[in-house]
């Protein structure tokens, strides 16, 4: 193995040239191209097959995104995040926007550049986040202002702003800003923070000017029907060119997450991506793509991991569990992955119990590719017109809860 | 890219058989073979190169041996070890022997199989590690007892039992107990525990069984040359397989190290393999090279790389620092790791300061690179006879603190 180096077998972005290293660019610059655009290329009940195709490369749908918060899938490296197979990552406005700052970002490339993924982005907007994490937030019909959870210091984002930040990231898609509200809400702060969400995306479509990014509208109005499909309607009248359905997995019943992606879908064109934003469970996700939806985002496959959760084919596995510190079986025996074609459930338990950071590591490969694989196979189903069986006998199979 | 999965290219240690998945074990139960064995290839000033056949493979030297304290080197998988070009890994008997214990490592298999390394492994015999990091102990003729750092649980360990966790291991080469002592000591004290560690090493030789395991004796004696001749002198009477120097790299200056070293060496054989416990910066390893030693460990490129301190062509850097914040050049120019092949400086130090835990693993596979690259060009030095040029030039170049 002598003189063997790492990087062999994967395409960095600095090559060695004449005078020394210079990144070579072409992959990346490639990403002055076209407006990404959605086909759907068929269906199996109400699931759809399709294929989002970008300047960085094509997405084949219903996809799952792995979330690159910080520009990192915590605990991986890019070359296995792409090993694992991801088409598309997701990034956050409001993390990018405090540190390293869009403008920084910028003056090295872009995010993909930054980096160094030459696949897909989505870029989040920053108002879950702006909801969720920030203090002494703000909210008026401009924007929001409010304070970094990592040094208190001031910030405001308005839909204008929240364009800018996301074009100078250089995402593929771009999402608007929107007001998002915990579940419950009363009817009329959620009339209220959909109507001000409507007025945002418009304001946010007329200042994009990225030829190369798609904007995806989102669809408020929480848990009520008709505020729901007004508001769908009216952000379908503006007119975007992907859609994500917002508001949903804060906390209501599972039941009313699906019957309200029921009422979003049903009001948005056939022909435009649609996009349930933070869900969900496996079980969540083929429910949801039984109700149209093409692209998921969640944390649980990646933050599950570095606690110890695993999920299985035989449903979810806490790996500390002292059961499995002489078990030298595979973690999960249907799965191809490198954790489980490598290592015992013994091993991951020594690693997860003794805190060595490697046990994040494997454990993330493992619940990625759980996610990953589960979406090739229900592209497979629906390919194959045999969506609803699928789902039917992953119910049965797949365990429901989030941890 | 779909379908793709993360295990293709590397040959895991789960293959799917008949019946399921099963362990291939050839490659491992080829470990039941013959006793490791050292031979000096040439010679260049006082360095040594040579090489280390095992049956888990052939190691060349001079070597570096990346730490992998419990079973695993921090933040990386054995695929990324394997691919960095690591020939042999250091493993502690006193952190398995605590946690997951040796039986259970034994009952899965062994150290190879437990941990799905299928190179070589060195086992340190304990007792560096009970002098350091254990509570309460207690030095008799007989052994020691201690209290584990984990728990407070009370354990002892002498030479036999320290070779009887060795074995249950199965490393390739394990070491004999000795009573590690810190600088400055008293010269009486030295004596004794010189004595002492020579007795246990005869114990060590007299219940070793295993037949495809070296056993390496420890020379020790602190800073005084004539305590350390004397005990390498017996101790190669003694005879072992190969000779470790230990207590040096405790807190002396590196002048007294140097000369320490110097007066081991020079009492070794020169058929048998020399190994310099617990050393060092790249500057010690290139000195102790010319002095005759042929393996070596440290945790200070991972432990660095952790801190977030990386070596490179043209000095130590600090990523952390806050002009590395939109510095797109490679970490080293000169350097094709992947991590300096794919990411920026500004990348890097992104992730440094998020706290990413991808910065500690693209970090470490930088830092063990260059520990690894710089190894191969030790040796390519001495094949072309010019290790004294080699080391000249590259004391001027190379920073020689410790962090």
């Amino acid at each position: 193995m002598e003189g063997h180096t790492a990087c062999q077998g994967f395409s960095g972005l600095f090559r060695e040239g004449a005078g020394g290293y210079a990144f070579a660019m072409n992959a990346l610059e490639a990403g002055r191209g076209e407006r990404p655009r959605f086909e759907r290329l068929s269906q199996s009940a109400g699931a759809r097959r399709g294929r989002l195709t970008t300047s960085h490369g094509e997405v084949a749908t219903p996809a799952f995104m792995p979330v690159a918060t910080a520009a990192s899938v915590k605990s991986l490296t890019q070359k296995q995040v792409d090993e694992l197979g991801a088409e598309i990552l997701l990034s956050n406005t409001y993390h990018l926007m405090l540190r390293p700052g869009a403008d920084r970002v910028a003056a090295l490339g872009g995010l993909h550049r930054f980096m160094s993924w030459t696949k897909p982005v989505l870029t989040d907007s920053g108002g879950f986040q702006v909801a969720s994490l920030s203090a002494l937030r703000r909210v008026e019909d401009e924007g929001v202002t409010f304070r970094s959870h990592l040094d208190g210091s001031l910030h405001s984002l308005t839909p204008e702003r929240a364009v800018e930040i996301q074009e100078k990231l250089g995402s593929d898609v771009a999402m608007v800003l929107d007001e998002c509200l915990l579940y419950p809400s009363e009817r009329g702060e959620v009339r209220a923070a959909a109507a001000r969400s409507l007025d945002w995306a418009a304001r946010s479509k007329k200042v994009r000017s990225r030829p190369d990014q798609a904007l995806f509208g989102i669809v408020q109005g929480g848990s009520f029907t008709d505020l729901r499909r007004e508001n769908a309607r009216a952000l379908v009248d503006l007119g975007f060119d992907g859609y994500g359905v917002g508001g949903l997995a804060v906390g209501e019943p599972k039941e009313m997450m699906r019957e309200m992606t029921a009422v979003s879908t049903a009001e948005l064109p056939e022909d435009r991506a649609r996009y349930l934003m933070g869900v969900g469970t496996p079980v969540d996700i083929l429910e949801s793509v039984a109700l149209g939806i093409d692209m998921f985002d969640c944390v649980l496959p990646t933050r599950n991991a570095r606690n110890g959760t695993l999920f299985t084919g035989l449903g979810k596995i806490a790996i500390k569990n002292a059961r499995y510190a002489s078990d030298e079986s595979p973690l999960d025996p249907g799965c191809r992955c490198y954790t489980c074609s490598t290592f015992s459930r013994a091993y991951l338990r020594h690693l997860f119990v003794a805190r060595e950071m490697t046990a994040a590591t494997l454990n993330t490969i493992h619940n990625l590719h759980f996610y990953l694989d589960l979406m090739r196979r229900v592209r497979l189903s629906i390919e194959e017109d045999r969506f609803s069986a699928f789902l039917a006998a992953s119910r049965e199979r797949l365990d429901d809860s989030a941890a």
